[in-house]
C-alpha cells in the first residue's frame, strides 16, 4: 500500500518512509485536523512502521476520542501529547530548563516528546536569571547532561547564561510568555539568536516539540 | 536678552531657563549642527547660566574648532563630549557596567556625561553574561553603588542579571553592537524592556547620554 | 528549608533571598498560575521573609480565593493587586500622572504597588498634552515630587512635556490605549524612548508594576 | 502637442493638464533624474502652463546646471528647491514650526515650496516641547495663522501640543532626525498619526514638500 | 467651577476651555469609559460650553443608557456617534468617498461627526479603483466639493487617484478592511503616506472621526 | 439601469461592466456584508451579465439564506463559495498543490473558484518538502499541467521546489498555517517573494481566490 | 561531463538540465560573483544547452570584461543584462508599464530579459495614477496585450488600476522608489498584494527579472 | 594573574576559564577592536590555555598585523579567520551545504572555524532547491555525515529539504543574500524557524561561526 513511501489518505499523505529514511517518527500536528483524520494518520503510521507514533497539541477531549479510536496509546496532559508505542530509554540525559512557572506548558511538551522517543529527561523549573542562585544551585546537574533544552519567555536571557556554563549542546526555546515589548515571543526569539554565548541554537516560539526533536537528532548520532 | 527663558539665535532657541527650572543643563546635540552653531549655543548658555555646558556626539576635528571658538572647555575623545565649566563631584557613585569591548563608546559617553555633571563613575568593562564569573567578581562593587548604568548589545541580557543582584536603580542602555537578528539594537532594546528583573528602566539605543542624565536626575533628588 | 536562598515547590522556586539581597520583594506574577500555585508561593515568601508580599494582575474571583487560602492580605481591585504585610510609608512622594481616563488601570497598578512597598502616591488623571492648561495647573505638585511616573498611550507625548518641567526622575509607562497606528502601545513605547527631554527612562507597555518598582529602587537609595 | 493633457518625452510624460485640472503645479521630483531630464520636463511645463514650475530635492551643482539650461529660475539652497515663474503672494499666512535645529532642511523645503506657490510663510524654529515656554512664547503667532505646518523628529510630540492650542488646520511632518528607537522617522510618523489632538493630519517622513502642497490645497479653496 | 479651563471630575478633566480656545468641541472617546463617566463628562461640557458635544464609538446599548442619563441628545447608529446640541449647517460641502462596502462604518463615522459640527456631507460609496468608471461617474461632484475625505482599506489606492482629480484638500483614511498583507490597515496607511499625488494628508487607521475634525479645522478658517 | 457600467444600490455599486470589459466576473466578497446586501449585488450582476457570479468567504448559515433569496445557485462548503451560473469547462488543466493538511481550506477555495470560472482542477494534497518523495511521486502530473497553484504555510518552501520542476506558470499562495516565527503567514509570504526559483508569482496570504483568478487571467488569453 | 544534469565547477553547479526540464534558461545572478566565475558558468551553459544564456545585474565594467572572456554576447546597459544566443521573437506581446521616470531601471531590466527570451515588449513610461489621463491614453494598447508587467514604487497603486482595465495576466513589480513610509519598497509590495483588483500577482521588489520570467512561463504555455 | 578565571586587560576581560569550564575556546570577535586589542586578548588566551585560539571577522590587512604581533598563527582568508594552535582532527564529519555561490563567505567561515576546533569538513556548494537534482546527487554524502550545517539566503528553503532527507542534526544558517522581501536575511531566518522539517535548529544571520560552534558542542559530547 505504501511501497512508494507514503499512504494517500486523500486528506493527508503520511510519510511512512521517514522512520526508515531518517530514524525519525512522522509526527501528527493536531491543530486543524479532525479526530478522524488524526486517527487515520496514526493508524497508517502504526501499520507501516515499528517505532513510536506521536500526535502533538491535542486538547484533552480530542485525546480521549483519539485513544478510543486507536487503542494502546497514552496521553500526557501537561504536554498535550498522544503517544503510541513509545521508545525504550536509551540512556541519553536531556536537561529541560525553564525560566519561569508560566513556561511550564512548553517545557512539558519538550519533556513528553523527548521521553516518547527514548530520551531521559531531567527538568529544572523556575530558574530565571533574576535570581541567579537558583540556576547556580543546579549547575552541576546541567554540566553533566548530554544536552540542555533551555526555555524562556520575556527577554529570553536564560540560554545565554546557561550557554556560558555548559559545554554540551544548548537548544533554546523562546516562549510567548510576557506582554508588550515581548511581542508574543518574537523578542525572546531574536534575543536568543543574538546571544553572546557561542554555539547556541534556537527553534520556533513555544515549540517544545522542535527542541525535543533536535535533541533526538543529536542523541541518534552518538 | 533671555528674560523669556530662551535666546533666539535664529537657527536655535537655547533653553536658558532649564538650569534654574530643572537643575539640568541644556545640552547641545552635535549632529546636524555647524561648529558655528554649536559655538553660538554654547556661548549663549555660558552667559545665561552658571553650571556645566555640554555638547555631545562631537567628532575630534569639530571639537578642536569648537574649543578654539569657545575657550576653557575640554574634550573627552572616547565619549565624544565637549564640556565647559564641569560640575564639582558630589559623592554620588555611579557604576557603568558594559557587556563587551565593543560597547566601549557608549560606556565612554555615559561616563563622560555623568562626570561632567558631578557624578563619580566606576567603570566595569567586558562582564558579559556568557562568562558569569567576570560579573560575579565585581558584584560587591555593584551592590554598594548608588546606581548602575548597564550597557549591552546583542541579546541585552546583562541588565536582567545585574537587576537581580542589586537593589539600587538600574538604567539599561541597549547598543547597536551585533548583527542579523540584533536588528541594530532593537532586539536588545525590546529584551531589556521585557526583563524579568523588577524595576529596571531603559533608555534609547546607544544613548550613554540619556543614561547619565537619568542618573543625574536620581542623584539630584537624594 | 530555603537556606540555599529559594524554596523548591516543584512548580516554582520562590526567590526567598531577594528581600535580604536586594531589599526588593519577590513578586508573584499572576497570569498562567493557578490560585493554589499563587497561594503556595505567597505562603513560602511570607514564611521566609518579613517584608511585603505582592501578587499582580489578579482578577477579582481569583483574588477572593487566594485571600481565603492565605489570610491577612488585601486586594486593590482597580490595580488588580494582592498585598500581604504592606510596608509602612517612608515619606517618599511619588506623582503618578496619566494622560487619559483610559490609562486608569495602568495608573492604578502603579499606585497600588508603590503604596504597598511604602511610597506615598499622588495621582493626577487626564492631563494629556492636547489641553496643556490641565497639566500646567498641577505643575507645582509635580515639581515638588520626589519622582514622577508618567503614563500615556496613543502618541506617548506626555513624558516629554513633563520631563521638561521637572528635574526629578521621570519614569515613563506607555500604554496600549489607542488603535491603528498606535500598534498596541509599541508606538508610544518607541516615542518615549526617542524623547527629546533628557534623562527620561521607560518601562514595558502597560507595566504600572515596573514603574512602581523602579521608583522603589530609587526611593530605597535616598 | 499636449492636447491630450500631457507631453510624451519618452523618459517622462509631464502632466500639462494638472494646472488647469486641479490648480496645482506639476512638480518635478529630482532624485533619479538627469539634469537634462529635469530641464526637459521643466521646459515642457513652462510652455504648456502659465503658473509656477518647481523641481524639488535638487543638489547645488545640479541646480546650477539646470538654471543654465532653463533660464529665469531661481534656487533656494536650504530647501533644495528650483522655481521658475513663482506665484504672487495671496495673503495666506502659513506658520512653519519646527521642534529642533536639525529639522531645519525639512522646514526649509516646506517654506520654499509654500512661498513658490504664493503662500506667506512665518517660521518658528527650535520650539520643541521639552522647553515649553519657547513654544508658548509664540502662541499668539500660531493662533492667528491660517494653517500650521508642524515639523518634528524624535518622538514627534510637537503637533499634539500645537494641535491643542490652535483651531486652524495642523499638518504634521515627521522627520528622520533621531536615532535608535526613532527608526528613521517611523516612530515620529506613527506617533503623530496616534495623536490625542483632534483633527491633525500627517504627511510622509521628511516631506516638507507634501506639507506645503497640502497647505496650498487648503489655501486654494478659501 | 471651571474657571481654570477644565472640570476635575476625579476620573476625568474635561477641557471646558477648548471651545473658546480653539473653536473645536471637546469630544468624549467612548471605549474604556462607563456610561456614568460618559454622562458625567458630557454634562460638564454641556454646562460649560454652548456648542456641540459628541461622544464617539458608542455601542447601541450604551447609547440608550447615555441618552436616558443626559436628555436631548441623538444617536447615529451606523457612525456609533452620540450628539448633543448639533451645530447648524454652514454651507461647507464635504465629500466622503469610500472604496468598498466594507468601509461603511468608517465613512459613517466621518459623515456623522462632520454633520454634527455643521458641515454638509455628500457620500459616495463603493467607488474603488478596480472599476474606475464608478469613480469617474462622480468626478464632477468631487471637483466641486470644498474638501474630500477619502476612505479605503486593502491597498489604499483611492486617495492617490482622487488626489489627481481634484484641487481641494484630500484627507485620506486608511481602514483595517482586508487581510493578510493588509496588516490590519497598516499597509493602506503607509501606502497613503507614500502617495504620488501631491499634498494629500492622512489620519489614523479607521478614524473617520479624525478626518471629520480635520475637515472641520479647514472649514472653520474659510 | 446600468448603462453607466454599474448599478447604484446605495450600499454598493456592482461593476456590471467588468464581464464585458475584462472577461472577469465581478465577485462579491462576503465578510462585512449582510445576506440582503449579498443577495442584492448578486441579483444585480445576474441581471446585467451572462457569465458566472460568485460570492466568497460565505459561512454555511449565510449561504443557506442567500441561496433561498437568490435561487439556482450552489454552495461549496470547504471553499466557502457561492456560485450562480457556473462556466462550462474549457479544458484548462490547473494543478492545485498544497503542502499540508491544514492548508486545506485555502486549497478548497482556490479549487472552487477555478472550477466556477471554467478551469479543470487537479488537487495534490500534503506534498510538503520535508518528505520530498511525496512531491516527486506526482511530478509528472505537475509537469503536464497548464499552470500550478502552490499553497503552503510555515516556511513556504514548496513553490521554490515546484518552480524548479515545471516550466509552466506557478502561482504561490502563502497561508497563515503555523505559529510563532510564521507571523500569521507573513514569513511564508516574504519567503515566496524571495524564492530562488525564477518567475514565480505570489498572491495575498490565504487567498485561494486570488490564485484562481490569476489562473483565470492566464487561461483566458491562451 | 554533465550527464547528471549539472556541471560541478567547484564554486558553482550550473543547472544544465533546466532548459530541457523546464524550457527556462538557467540565469546567472551577477552580484557576489567574480567576472571569472560569471564567464565560467556562462561557458558551461553555452556548451550544455542551445537556448539563450543570461547574466543579470552586471555593471558596465564587468560586462565589458565578461564579453571579452566569452564572445558573441551583447550588453543592455539600462537593464544591466548580458545575453548570449538570444531567442527569436515568438509574437507574444508584453506590455511593460511603469508609474514614474525613476522606475526606469526596473522596467529596463524587465524589458531586456523578456526580449532575450523571445517576447515582444511594448513600454509605457510615466503613467502614474495621479494623472490618470496619461494611463487612459494608452488603455487600448494595454487591453490588446497578451500580458502586462506593471511597475510602481511609492504607494504601488498602478497595478490595481491597470488590473481593473484589462483581462489579461497582470504581474506587479514594486520598486524601492520613494522614501520614508515607502520603507524601501515594502509598502508598495504589501499594497500590491492587498490589491482590490482580482487576480493580480506580485514578484519581489525591484525584480524586473522575476516579472519577465513569469511572463515567459505564461508565454511558453500558450 | 587569572586565578579568578579571567584576565583584566582594562579594555577586555578574556574568559581564561572557558576552556576548562566548557571545553570551548574563548573566541575574539574582531569588529570594533584594534589590532593591539586583538593581539592582547589572543596572547592572554594562549598563555592561560592549551587549546585553539580564534579571532573571527578579521580583514586581510588586520590579519597580517595580528600575525606579526602574535606569531605561529595562520589566516583563512575566505573565512576571515585567524587561528593559533588549531586542534587535531577528531574524526567528526561535518557537512557544510550551501544553496548558492553568494553564500560562499558564510560557508567559508563555518568551515574554517569547524576545522580549527578539530572537525572534518565536507563542503557542498550551490545545491539550491530550484535544481533539486544537484542536491539529490550528494544525498548519500549528507546521509552519512555526523551533522549538517545548512546555509541559505533568499527564501531559506534548503534546510527544510535537507532536514527531510537526513536523520542527523541540522544546523541552519540564514544569510543576508537576496534583496527586497528578503529583508537582509530576516525572511530566511524566520522561514527556517518555521520549517516543516522536525528538529532543525537555527543560528543568527550570516553566522557561520555560530553554526560551527554548535557542531563543536555536539561533537564534544559524542
Amino acid at each position: 500500500m505504501s511501497n512508494q513511501g507514503f499512504d494517500d489518505l486523500g486528506y493527508a499523505r503520511p510519510d511512512t518512509d521517514r522512520e526508515a529514511r531518517q530514524g525519525l517518527p512522522e509526527v501528527v500536528y493536531g491543530p486543524g485536523k479532525t479526530v478522524a483524520q488524526i486517527a487515520g494518520v496514526v493508524t497508517s503510521l502504526l501499520q507501516a512502521n515499528t517505532g513510536p507514533v506521536l500526535a502533538t497539541r491535542i486538547e484533552p477531549e480530542d485525546a480521549r476520542a483519539a485513544l478510543a479510536a486507536v487503542p494502546d496509546g497514552d496521553y500526557d496532559a501537561p504536554g498535550r501529547l498522544l503517544v503510541w508505542r513509545r521508545a525504550a530509554p536509551r540512556g541519553y540525559r536531556l536537561a529541560v530548563v525553564s525560566a519561569g512557572t508560566s513556561d511550564g506548558p512548553v517545557a512539558a511538551e519538550a519533556a513528553a516528546v523527548a521521553e516518547a522517543v527514548g530520551l531521559t529527561v531531567h527538568r529544572f523549573t523556575d530558574v530565571g536569571v533574576a535570581g541567579l542562585h537558583r540556576l547556580l544551585a543546579v549547575r552541576d546537574d546541567l554540566v553533566t547532561a548530554d544536552a540542555v533544552v533551555c526555555i524562556a519567555g520575556m527577554e529570553g536571557a536564560l540560554p545565554s547564561v546557561v550557554g556560558g556554563l555548559v559545554g554540551c549542546p544548548v537548544i533554546a526555546v523562546p516562549t510567548s510568555v510576557g506582554y508588550g515589548a515581548n511581542l508574543q515571543g518574537v523578542t525572546a526569539l531574536l534575543a536568543m539568536l543574538s546571544s553572546c554565548a557561542a554555539g547556541i541554537t534556537v527553534v520556533n516560539i513555544d515549540s517544545g516539540f522542535a527542541a525535543a526533536m533536535a535533541a533526538h537528532r543529536i542523541a541518534s548520532r552518538r
